[in-house]
């Protein structure tokens, strides 16, 4: 039974902004959350698209302080939390928990390679019993092309049936449909299968999954929250296909620098596009074609 | 010209004990330390062996000050400071150069992929001056294998040339002897190139490296240490094979947890058994077929 205790929609994996000094902007995330929020798209902050792992546990912490200091709702809120030090991910899914978020999105140990998914249960297993409340609810964070290490199938089974009322969700980065079909398929009570960019969204609307958390949701949340509202209208593959030909014109450059120029230009702050080491800023030439490019879309839509 | 300042010879990647809560054990730690330095080798705390990256900052801060409050000469330390994220990697680095160890292993910034040479070279630069401190030395951690993300010979060129008298050296666990082959005729000033395994020890010595991290070095460095000594001896090439046949015995299983059993038998001590999430320890069966292949390779040698 779908209950709206959890998480539905669209959801945008907030960027984070940094400063010269390379430290987070929290009043620029702020800023930015509370115009995606407008825009009706929930929000996950600190996962692969905000840069999460190239933050510090204490920077996430204080960045989600800020953010419901400043009156960014918890329930709207799905933090990153996931790392390769269970230390560290007990802190975070701790923390996350005790400021009220609605959820976290759990990356798995990414280090070792490979490893089993008996090694992986007990990692999330030791995770929900350090963390010990009752309020927490999990989604997996399945992202094998970066992380390199995901949550099989088998496991994703074996999880849910050994914590129902914690484990949610996933999110499926794979890329692969099938995987995504399968887990919706598999019809776990309440559980949530989000696609991991709207390239799936329409398809996991119209088999029973729950939404998608897409990168793209930074800068055109209107357009992903329209085809989520709209899924069963007549012009949900028109809608469904606009947002496949602008994921492309992102997709032709680095993901989230080209994320970053964009909301510079759109909020007319050059600040924005600003990323951490190891990522590198858009050149001067690929902002431009980039921003040409999404001019042309726009005028044909 | 080689200087007595730089490391030179066999390091042990440090295996980390764990308690029954998972926390990590000082106190066995320093003693397998001090077997260790015993028998000769230098010690590499916090690397990919020591399950560093299953280590919160604070556990490797707080281990690296028992080692040292211990007695373990801070010349004779290289402990693992890289991670994802560029302020835990600084803060890691600044607290080794602090407690006065010969060096760092740095490992890339290893969660994005793929990333340019442009963002790894803005990450160790930003490093450097971030520590800020002359008697930093950084020996790159080159191991695709496990952290897909490496330094490639160009940016390894790049460093020396920009920092010469930081960039000390580069441990090569690629699995490439042509890779670390060429690191060696670079002939960068001074510049030590480790092998990652004793597999290519011997060939590291005559073309001119530096030794060998080798993870086996936990479980039998009197062996790695005497080829080391007697490199130019006619026994070289016996002592080789018989590390190469050792170290094969200890691969047929994961190797972390195969070393951690060696431990635990050798010192009769069980609880070194333990390793963190997401890594499982070996099964009673393959600790049995283990010691059973060992000790035949001992009675032949």
């Amino acid at each position: 039974m779908p209950s709206p205790e959890r998480f539905h929609g669209i959801l945008a994996p907030v960027l984070t902004p940094f400063r010269a000094d390379l430290a987070p902007d929290a009043p620029r995330l702020v800023a930015h959350c509370r115009r995606l929020a407008a825009a009706g798209v929930d929000l996950a902050p600190f996962g692969t698209t905000g840069e999460g792992n190239s933050l510090s546990c204490e920077e996430k912490i204080e960045l989600l302080e800020r953010l419901v200091e400043a009156g960014i709702g918890p329930r709207r809120l799905l933090p990153g939390t996931g790392a390769c030090a269970l230390p560290d991910a007990v802190r975070l899914t701790a923390h996350a928990v005790a400021r009220g978020c609605r959820g976290v999105l759990l990356l798995p140990p990414f280090y070792y390679k490979p490893v089993t998914d008996d090694g992986l249960f007990a990692s999330v297993a030791e995770l929900i019993e350090r963390v010990g409340r009752a309020e927490l609810r999990v989604y997996l964070y399945h992202i094998p092309p970066v992380a390199q290490v995901g949550y099989s199938l088998a496991l994703v089974e074996r999880l849910v049936h050994a914590y129902p009322g914690v484990i949610a969700g996933l999110k499926d980065s794979s890329g692969d449909w099938s995987h995504t079909l399968a887990l919706i398929e598999r019809g776990f009570d309440d559980f949530r299968v989000f696609s991991g960019s709207e390239t799936f969204l329409l398809r996991n609307l119209r088999a029973g999954g729950a939404g998608a958390i897409s990168a793209t949701a930074n800068a055109t949340p209107d357009a992903l929250v329209t085809l989520y509202r709209e899924w069963r209208s007549e012009r949900a593959d028109t809608l469904q296909d606009a947002l496949e030909r602008t994921r492309a014109i992102f997709q032709r450059y680095p993901m989230i620098a080209a994320l970053k120029a964009f909301i510079a230009e759109s909020t007319h702050d050059p600040e924005w596009e600003r990323v951490r080491p190891p990522l590198t800023p858009l050149s001067a030439g690929q902002r431009s074609e980039l921003f040409a490019a999404l001019r042309e879309e726009r005028s044909r839509s």
